[in-house]
């Protein structure tokens, strides 16, 4: 079955797996605030709306894909916002990062439109996006998932069912706390190597090659012996998202003291202007706190 | 070729690392302070000494796998150490995992009685060992560790030259400070998502089929599914490894808030009684550290 | 010239303070919502309300001291709020510690009623509340501050103008945050010296005679010396406090690494049950995180 | 009864504290490596010698006030030591800053030789030393540090018998790690309250007014309202000082969570180049941890 789907927010993210939507034999109508950057989908095929209630009316899957709380007000709240249209029966997916929290609120906003609400935020950045091999962490009503899923495994090779709406969410945040302090302590422990004299390959070949060698590692290894951080996921929007995992963890009254070590390391790091270099740049924020 | 080998330490990994040195066919003659322990290479066919030194007279080649400073101190300089006998000529490789600094002076005392000596801890942990798939950090005169390769790639799939004496255990505290960080965060983000109403098992397998997966994570996430700890690599001794981290990165003057936050809830964990366990019961601790 | 003073709020700082307003001759009514905490003060000599608006009708003054947002929006908002009666023209001070984020909240809520709004924390707890000797640290037009300063000095030794309104409560996180790092420092400094055989009496009295002596401190050291806590200011409140300050430090982009390692510690005490008792009882947390 | 004391470390506070007990009647003679430091003492009246050995030789007291072990170690063992000498019946009082362990090894090398052995480091620094109202930590054989004591009253206001040798090192730990955490928390604390649009004069009088203000908050005070930090205790001492307690508590299994904060701050600023201000210069390391 095809899908009608308006595709909003069109960032790193967005616009390739709007891309890999449309390959794969959907309609997809996009809406971005800026809307130069709906361009490159224009010419691939895609339809441009001019507000979000526009493609929310054209299609019969809303798919958002945006920063944060306040871009998802926007799109759904304020004037030309989905709920300035009628939605009834509409799927909405929300795709976006928040907090399990937020999720729930949103949710408990547009279900009494109608709305089919499927909260399903994605493990993986700008190349998984590309590739369509997204870990997609969907949750809501089951067979609202399932439904979807067809849909869902254009953007990703992965559907993973975390329970009702929010829960997806809660993945994401558990998620996202790992791939922070793995990215720590693989700057931690590239800065101390280089430190006592072991050369940075050697370094990165020795973890590649052991039990510690994923595939994050891998991603960022040629950043680190570059000492380059060209952006897949910016360090700024992982501020954010440690942000958002902490108070889910405080919420929670879960333990993560060195999810909040890593995020005192992002803080001073958005102080040192790194925040749109890829979030690898962490390990410049540690040589600025170790020993000249 | 093949050695004499003098195999000194039958701990978790000693027994299995001399079995494979002697399965590929080398001489091999084991020492341990508790002689129960050198039975099971008895049976299997080694050579049993009932001092270090009796050991080293015999060797060629001498290998160390001890718990720390102190073992190795007993073994090189005390009553029936490895110096009450001749030593020029051989080649004394110690694989225990120690600090740069006590590497370097442990060299520094060996070598005027002519022994050529290499620095070669280990990354990977029981099992590896067991499969003679360790990865060797290697150090000390390239040449010698050239001589030794086929010798230490009966117990490792891969030798890595790390630079002069020093340097092999540099790596390994590289190694060992990624490898807590990694075990923790893997920890505080299970304790979260559980706290947040996720499957135990959603989560692993959530970890484990995106970029962060890793032969760790996959080795422990049978610990976290049962919330039993059977020890592969004692927490105690990980609360140890951590500490010449810390110290070595102190005097390196490089920047580890994560290995700090680390420390602090390992040291909360040897109050906990949870030292015999394996190194993933710190999951324990984080629980005691979240609300109830 | 006295006033008619609509006194908010009868916990363990409402009731003293409120006694020591009435007996420098103002009138008071007050409310709380469990009607039996305003026993004492009714005792005392102090009218009594039903309901919030019913005190605000009747004063000029309005006074709120209660345990954070939740409760102001109670007694502002909802059904017998202040906000169902007229207040234009009288003089609201909020006494409670809230966030200035909060604060500049309620305030745009409350002026376009024509209330004068005040933002008055105290600095001090049980003790000085008592004996009237709070340090209140005041904001709002300088003009009301200046003509509510008689009657804040029934309950105060010192009244500090801080600024615009939400500035009192700026002042406020800023001194909660040395307030909970001071009593974290004293707390893991007797626990050190406990485990190194120091005694407690000694530690306690070389730091009341040195540079580091201060009135927190002569205050909390029979608590340290009996390993009691009777609560002059509870645990929770302070868990409370401590997030409210973590998370204006967030939003002003201030570095606060011991507010964050404090909050750990804190918040892991809230899992042992220390809620209830006075805030060093974080004392007793430090004990459980260290061996045994 | 007055006394022949050799006074060995000529620094910060080994200069005012000698002028003291000089000045109250003693006889003094003084050593330092780099002789130019003996000027003023000698230019007050004290004798200069070449060599410690000289110095102890001469005295019947002999006073230790040096920057650390290895400092203590080149005075006592090398060439030209006290040991060099005969040192019997002597008494030798270390009021260096060491550790426990330290001091419990100096005193085993020392008493076969017939030393009384008294462990007084000192908790103040410079203007305390000039005022002679330093608290001095003693601990040792209690006779000892009776008849001691009207010596160390020159020094001090007061002696605090802590127990046998090293008690008083241990005491001393204790405090540092209190005055590190204090100072952090002031400073942690000015610069939140600056980011929020406090007034510096502000806070500080805030501070100081109520139950937190104490005699180091007072002394600082000045340098937070300027931004510049003269020294009287060196920020490089104080690093090496938290080095010390870290230690300490390690061994002694005490959890010091914002111990290890504090640490990972005085380590960057060394890397800001702040080891010869005053340890107040922590304040400057916290507004580069911080957005700009």
């Amino acid at each position: 079955m095809t899908h009608k789907v308006a595709f909003i927010g069109m960032g790193i993210m967005g616009q390739p797996m709007a891309k890999n939507v449309l390959a794969r034999g959907h309609e997809v109508m996009v809406f971005n605030r800026h809307v130069e950057k709906t361009l490159p989908l224009a010419e691939f095929g895609a339809k441009v709306a001019r507000t979000p209630v526009e493609a929310a009316q054209w299609a019969d899957v809303i798919i958002l894909m945006l920063t944060g709380p306040e871009a998802i007000d926007a799109v759904v709240f304020e004037e030309n916002g989905l709920l300035t249209g009628r939605v009834e029966g509409k799927t909405l997916i929300n795709m976006s990062t928040v907090s399990p929290a937020y999720t729930r609120q949103i949710k408990n906003a547009l279900e009494p439109h109608g709305v089919v609400f499927l909260d399903a935020p994605v493990s993986g950045s700008k190349k998984p996006a590309e590739d369509g091999s997204l870990v997609i962490l969907a949750s809501g009503p089951r067979e609202a998932v399932v439904e979807m899923e067809p849909l869902l495994l254009t953007m990703g090779k992965k559907v993973v069912y975390c329970g009702d709406a929010g829960q997806g969410s809660a993945m994401k945040m558990v998620i996202n706390l790992l791939l922070g302090i793995m990215m720590e302590g693989l700057c931690e422990a590239v800065n101390l190597g280089q430190r006592l004299g072991l050369g940075t390959e050697t370094i990165l070949d020795t973890v590649l090659s052991g039990p510690l060698g994923c595939g994050l590692f891998n991603l960022k290894a040629g950043m680190l012996k570059s000492g380059t951080f060209p952006t897949q996921f910016p360090f700024k929007h992982m501020t954010k998202d440690i942000r958002f995992v902490l108070q889910t963890a405080d919420n929670a009254g879960a333990a993560v003291p060195a999810g909040h070590a890593l995020f005192q390391v992002f803080r001073q790091g958005l102080g040192q202007d790194l925040g749109d270099l890829d979030f690898a740049a962490v390990k410049e924020v540690l040589e600025t706190m170790s020993d000249r």
